[in-house]
């Protein structure tokens, strides 16, 4: 089942992505639908107003979680290609709301920097409510997985020792199209004007989500729609000799296999189309 | 003006504390208080139900601001007493609103932690949504101060070379009591049963509150509410030889001058009063 958040001239409506077309489910986003205990038959049975899928207007699945967690270092190939040891904890920073943007909106690349760069990521949603988890616990509050792109200014994450101010730039991150329920994901990759910068498998975590939503449920109590960017592979533009960053007019598409693609053109913050 | 939210037997009020009581708003907390463009107007004009100083419960002033903003290495004097040269950017990273409690909440120190240590900071509310605000426009945006206590679990936070983790558990940070609109901040300090463990001057921060405001302003929309935990002087437990934390039982009082004072008593995860 796919789940996504549209906007309509209405405001914005929680939707099932079936494949004629979107099927309201009575909640104006994900996050509220997500807070029903009974949310995942409530949004199989739902038989709502119908849009056509041409055309859809995608939000960030749940426009604003509670809370966003990121993961860094957490593909194994690429850490051991690095020459470094497998981590005994996953390295976390969070970011804030405000820097999401939907799966065909345009990532804004922030004034005064000059280093804009990619990070192709599994994203999970969380669908219950928990705290100090179990695997067990832990996987059934996985409400699903999304597309993000943890767009980063590589020139302000290293300002400091703390990566924050370079992670969570307004209308910086794409997330979407929407959350799949029950799909094993596959293949993740990113592509800059066609070219394919990073590729990778994302059974190839050294956190799994499971193990994610225990940790992370150890510090703070998760609630549905929180989301965790679960980290990128190898190939971010840093990284190339000689790197290589995001300008203006770029089509930046983000894909995983069983899960979607976002498809996202880069602005300079202060394009006016 | 000092403003609060308090928790009374039908949910929380946001209230004026005034010298003789404390006044009622007609909102159920500062947040729904300060989304209001005229809120300094009608806090100053406000007469509903009045409340008995004594016992007052505080909750943070604003329980769930939309972002919470936490300054590291901000303290001239510790800065250059440590023989570093004084930063260029100021250090930021994150904070979830579940990581807050009120003024005299107890504070959780989490199961799995042996070393909690004790982070005195003074706290910036915004009373106005600003995006790239010159220092004025950074200035006015201002709503007032509080008392933080940035409660630190060291061995979470150095896991990593991130420090959310170690920063953001549950109900370990406390705030308030209130928030004050027109004081100048003065000396502040942290005692633990009865110790002084920390004092320092708010005036010799790097980087004063109207500079904290519109750097951040320059990375995404600050809001009403929104908390900026200024960062912290020399004292902590940990650079201690040898190191002090915190322990169940322990009174943690968290003052500063011209603003107010937090007083928590710790407790362990699993403690049951």
């Amino acid at each position: 089942m796919r789940l996504a958040t549209i906007r309509t001239v209405d405001g914005t409506r929680a939707v099932r992505v079936d494949d004629h077309a979107a099927v309201e489910l009575g909640h104006a986003d994900l996050g509220a639908l997500l807070r029903r205990p009974d949310w995942r038959a409530e949004a199989t049975a739902a038989a709502g107003p119908e849009h056509d899928l041409a055309g859809l207007d995608y939000a960030p699945p749940v426009p604003a979680p509670e809370k966003i967690f990121c993961v860094g270092l957490n593909y194994r190939t690429h850490i051991l290609e690095m020459g470094r040891e497998l981590p005994e904890h996953p390295t976390l920073f969070a970011k804030f709301a405000r820097a999401l943007v939907g799966a065909n909106d345009p990532v804004v690349l922030p004034t005064g920097s000059e280093q804009v760069d990619w990070e192709a990521e599994l994203g999970v949603v969380i669908g219950a409510e928990v705290r100090h988890a179990t695997s067990e616990q832990a996987r059934a509050a996985i409400a699903g997985y999304t597309v993000v792109n943890d767009v980063t200014a590589r020139d302000f994450q290293y300002r400091t020792l703390q990566w924050l101010q370079g992670k969570t730039f307004e209308r910086s991150t794409p997330v979407g199209p929407w959350l799949v329920t029950d799909a094993e994901p596959g293949d993740i990759s990113c592509e800059v004007d066609g070219d394919v910068v990073q590729k990778a498998d994302t059974a190839d975590l050294v956190f799994d989500p499971a193990t994610l939503v225990a940790y992370l449920s150890q510090l703070v109590t998760l609630v549905p729609g929180d989301l965790i960017a679960t980290g990128t592979p190898g190939g971010v533009g840093h990284a190339r000799k000689p790197p290589r960053y995001l300008a203006g007019g770029n089509e930046l598409v983000t894909r995983i296999e069983g899960v979607g693609e976002c498809r996202n053109i880069c602005r300079a913050e202060a394009w006016r189309g």
